[in-house]
């Protein structure tokens, strides 16, 4: 037996970056914005292997190291040799506890192993242990309903002869069964899996994903394929933020008119309610709900004025941002009406958390109504925030009697919060620690708003107990985990996978490694093979970006149309909206929606043209990759001309075109400088660098991310005098320095 | 005004030709072997305009002539001049009769206006008809259950102030706002609407789609975005095959063991069905269900063994063919049953037609059983067909009973059948000209069994009607129309749609437009632009290729995959079981399953030799093309070696890679002999010939489809020394001759 055993716990952490809140419109998130930035410590973390390679390397050869895909990393490897094969004599054995739900996991882990082998697998588990390839081993169900006490951990291990899967649950098997499919290996010689010994646990016990299905409805077919995808990494709780001033998407049948009239007959069933709650189950996933009050509440003043701070009458709302109704918290009938509503659903939602919002409510309509600002006097409540204090604890009371526990966003936090009350921070993770050292439990989202658009990287490094933390390990158990947040503005059932998928399982990874697993290339190395893995479960994230271009350029031959996607990202933060824009109601079928975060094209152009440089003063280095390249941009920018004048549609992608030739252009002209080693004057890298500013300016909300490198190519061919009295590395350092920062191409 | 009224009837027709039914397995289709063959006759059918052109044209101009994408075209077609302009103050007004279901047509015409022009569209009608951009105007409702009878004709007129929808019933408006959405043009000035007037009716009333569900089970979104591309293309008839040997997929809660024993737990319940006929006739689309009787019915004795013509046990088929099980024709208490039942499900379908299938019954199981034996004997019934039609007379009584018109597969046909069943014929328009003349109604789906992978073309020219009929107008009427037939043993959910789409819009077309429209290309032309917009109902036909692809590749860069699965089909007929046997349970996620049926590539490669080969003697003509696509060709046989090693599941695609290898070097070869006007060895054409007659043959149930046209070019190279003794014409003749008829490619 060769390797090396490799446990990753705690003390390997990565510098942390001090994070700047900004608010935008709606929710905010920290931001880092060293978007490339490298982890100070490349670890020894056993993700390389000596095996053949699967799906990267350009051949085959058994002096090949193997790198390993998965994804969330688990808690620790051991390599071993040996190679299990699979073929069509594959066979799942079980043994010790077995139910239903184990079963059902198993049939979905053979049909998806069938579907990427292509081969027929025997249906039935096998009825002796020593004829199985894969045994399972679980002692106990798990938590009848899933919850943050659930064992989820599991040990695996690949030898020649089997696969030996043992978990104390099934939870904890159905986690080991989505890592054994990762494990799977093709070579020459067919499907293996290659000998190794894993042992697994989760680091945060909550690790959700938030999707807002009230400013956009999502059938119940999106939200299965999600949580699908979610049980595939390992995340464990579906935070379904139900009701928002756009859309109240759940049936009551104690209020009937909540939905009928607040949902434009687009809501969810209880019957289908229960169906996600099933399905989330089956795969050992938590459904907490989110009723968002006393603001983000215009969709319940539909049917019930009454409860609002403003007479009325109210209109589903049709825009973006924040708007004013707020339940009027002075009023006993709020009350009454919470108490009746939310233990309907309480009973609905058997999780033991529900979620209250209690966001951004501004209180504009309880300033202007003098009988709140009476009950204020009266009371002695001081301002909104304490008005909204005594609401929240209010409606702890009424959870408590419906025995549930409370969790909101950070507003809630306040001097008279019970202790047994969640914080959601959506600050950053300083304020999650304040909660904690004041003894609250807390989850982060900071960091982890996958809508902001941000690249997987960013969301990556945010780490919900950062390096510098200034908690005590007692204190740091307060912190539960975190979720990424799909905030639904502007995702529709054909966009909202490519919004969530891939990033969001680089966050799954962060919720779930060890902290010291930070290294990004290696996390985009995997992540790509992720995402085509994703895709066996009808996510869309990579099959609708084709079809959306298809429409928009309403020919066959999109690849023009595709060279330019490839290169441009939606502008980040929350400057779509002010920069194009739209309703609720409007389509979205734009470019915009086409484009996705974290241009894989633009991470390799930045990549080979750091390349290039570097093999200063031969430029040889890539070169041909990056000619190639920027000569496909000059001839898309060619063909895209007519093309947006057959489109409508495209035409306002018409500056992009443009700006795609300016960039081709000037990085075409600086590679033949350099190449050739003639110095561009200055006159021409001032030229250059003046339409690059201008090409770096957003149109259509949509901004290109490879101009930093443009910018550089053309301020070396400039600088190529200095290369004769300087080394190449310091040349290099020079140029990148007088290339960034970039001009900031996201303010409109 | 300018352009002209053409009505398009029944006088111009094209030279029919003669079938050849021919028995492959499971069910036949007559083919036509001249792929790629003209129609005698270019039609002065007026889809041609004058105006700008839309997705075609290379660039615009107001000379240019536009053509149409109106896929199936209208009965007639008037052009005026005007254009009226779609922006987002795009409103549409409703005059006369109106319901739910027309304002829901409209909504769903306004989602997808909206999604394609990126343009955010007022929700409401308008109030005002003058102020409308769109007026429908409906007289009636329609059939309440969509039935024969509808009345489905409009009229659709479109000058530069408003379009005019104008129908008697609302199925009638439903089936012209498809029609106004194909009209959608833009150009510079954005989009908008030509001038044009239609008068639109179709040629036959029953135009289905027969989805077996059997084989493999559709989930109900599957269904859903079938209806809504039935609908984009006037198809009127779901034919839902929901019994088989493979699985009985229907609930029924009188005899609860049919489904819960023979589906495999893949059933639809009473509700679910309620939900597709429901949103069939929200379309004006019937659902005629299928319980296929005596034969195929190896699902229902699963649970009832009793009811057949061996004692049993059975068990749910896996396999594909024609399997023994048959229903007990000489027991009484089969009829009980099938009363009961059939009277259950008569309830829940309310189409007037109930399909009992009734064929490839081989009798095998009643020969072997003496009761049955006995019964013959003792009633005088002489042979195995005539006791089918005995049990067709029982079953045709039970249907009556419960008010259903009885309608089976053509060996239904008996002289005691009587006259009010209908005859669904799968051997041919003779054989449903027989039935005709003996006075039964009759449907014709030999020739749209798209199972069998064959173009569009070919089903394109397969008329219910031919030509050469000898009916008389009188008997004419008993051809009500024809269904394509999409049998389930070798589509999943993932693949489904690419089997069907987009080649079923031509067999839509057929049904619905005049038999003179019967330009193969111009219809191939509009099938592509209709393929697109078939992406906006959710439909995966393009999508899932690429996906499909990615999976197999098990690498982001699929170019030189999809570049062989460019030009390889899955071998037609059913030689696909035989050449590479697979059960009900497999996988359909091979090469085979993302390559798909009449490859666009492939015709235009054909194109491209026949114009380069016209050009003899100077060879100039596409020869960039050709070059570059069969340097495409190559290039992508040499990425193809390490993309194979690495993924075993292309592994039996490596024949394919050596083959494509050898058809790229003896076009590349060919090509350059012509260039270059040299002539080739007659030992290097043998050799070349050889290597391709290899590559011809299929291999993973695939083989390529241009092979003909490289034989071409090889056999020219050869043949050149001919060419300075005769013209370039019959030059051309000569080589054509030489190179066809092709090797029987399908054979295995």
């Amino acid at each position: 037996m060769r390797g090396d055993y490799v446990t990753i716990s705690d003390p390997i952490v990565l510098p942390g970056k001090a994070t700047q809140p900004s608010k935008k419109g709606g929710k905010l998130a920290s931001m880092k914005t060293d978007k490339y930035s490298k982890p100070a410590l490349i670890l020894a973390y056993v993700l390389s292997l000596a095996s053949a390679a699967y799906g990267q390397a350009p051949a085959l050869n058994d002096a090949v190291p193997v790198q390993l895909n998965l994804m969330p990393a688990p808690f620790s490897v051991e390599t071993q040799t040996g190679r299990l094969a699979i073929n069509s004599s594959f066979k799942v054995a079980v043994r010790g506890y077995a139910d239903d739900r184990l079963r059902a996991g198993i049939a979905r882990m053979l049909t998806r192993l069938a579907g990427r082998t292509v081969l027929t697998l025997p249906a039935d588990l096998a009825a002796d242990e020593s004829a199985a390839t894969l045994v399972v081993q679980c002692e106990r169900p798990g938590e009848v309903i899933p919850s943050l006490d659930e064992n989820e951990s599991y040990n695996l291990e690949i030898t020649d002869k089997q696969a030996r899967l043992v978990a104390p649950t099934v939870v904890g098997g159905l986690r080991g069964l989505e890592t054994f499919l990762q494990l799977l290996q093709g070579d020459r010689d067919g499907y293996y899996l290659a000998g190794i010994r894993i042992k697994d646990q989760p680091r945060f016990p909550w690790r959700g994903l938030l999707i807002d299905v009230g400013r956009h409805y999502e059938p119940m077919e999106v939200l299965k394929r999600n949580l699908d995808a979610m049980a595939a990494v390992k995340l464990n709780v579906l935070h379904w933020h139900l009701t928002e001033d756009q859309g109240f998407r759940v049936e009551s049948k104690k209020f009937p008119k909540l939905h009928t009239l607040g949902s434009d007959g687009l809501f969810y069933t209880q019957d289908e309610v229960r169906e996600i709650i099933a399905y989330a189950r089956d795969r050992g996933i938590r459904v907490m709900p989110e009723f968002d009050i006393p603001g983000h509440s215009t969709s319940w003043l539909v049917s019930y004025p009454e409860l609002g701070s403003a007479p009325g009458p109210y209109k589903i709302e049709r825009g973006a941002g924040i708007f004013e109704p707020a339940l009027d918290p002075t009023r006993e009938q709020t009350y009454k009406f919470l108490d009746s509503f939310l233990g309907e659903m309480a009973s609905l939602f058997p999780d033991a958390y529900m979620h209250i919002g209690g966001d951004e409510n501004e209180g504009k309509q309880w300033d202007r109504n003098p009988q709140i600002q009476a009950f204020m006097k009266e009371k002695g409540i001081k301002d909104n925030h304490a008005l909204q204090a005594y609401f929240n604890q209010r409606v702890l009371k009424i959870l408590q009697k419906h025995h549930k526990k409370m969790i909101g966003w950070e507003e809630i936090l306040h001097p008279d919060l019970p202790k047994d009350a969640v914080i959601h921070s959506w600050r950053g993770p300083a304020s999650l620690a304040e909660a904690a050292k004041r003894g609250y439990n807390g989850i982060l989202s900071a960091g982890y708003y996958i809508d902001l658009i941000f690249p997987a990287s960013q969301h990556y490094l945010a780490d919900p107990i950062p390096r510098d933390t200034t908690l005590t390990p007692e204190e740091a158990k307060h912190i539960l985990g975190g979720e990424a947040t799909m905030w639904g503005e502007w995702v529709s059932p054909e966009t909202i996978d490519s919004r969530i998928w891939p990033r969001t399982a680089a966050i799954a990874e962060r919720l779930w490694s060890p902290r010291n697993v930070t290294d990004i290339s290696d996390m985009y190395r995997r992540l790509s093979v992720i995402s085509r893995q994703l895709e066996e479960l009808g996510l869309t994230h990579e099959k609708n970006y084709g079809m959306l271009l298809r429409r928009l350029a309403a020919t066959e031959n999109t690849i023009p149309l595709r060279t330019l996607a490839s290169i441009i990202e939606p502008v980040k933060e929350y400057h779509r909206y002010q920069m194009r824009p739209q309703t609720m109601l409007s389509p979205l079928t734009g470019l915009v929606d086409a484009a996705r975060p974290d241009s894989e094209t633009a991470r390799q152009f930045v990549s080979d043209v750091d390349a290039f440089l570097s093999d200063a003063p031969r430029f040889a280095l890539n070169r041909p990759n990056l000619e190639r390249t920027l000569a496909e941009w000059q001839n898309a920018s060619r063909a895209l001309g007519p093309m947006v004048d057959r489109s409508p549609a495209l035409q306002e992608a018409r500056p992009l075109v443009n700006n795609l030739s300016a960039i081709a252009e000037a990085g075409l002209e600086a590679t033949s400088y350099l190449t050739a080693g003639s110095a561009a004057t200055t006159q021409w890298r001032d030229t250059q660098l003046a339409r690059l500013n201008e090409a770096a300016k957003p149109n259509a909300a949509l901004e290109f991310v490879v101009i930093t490198s443009v910018r550089k190519l053309v301020i070396a061919a400039a600088e190529l005098p200095q290369l004769r009295s300087t080394t190449p590395v310091e040349w290099n350092n020079r140029v990148t320095t007088m290339a960034s920062p970039p001009p900031p191409a996201t303010k409109p």
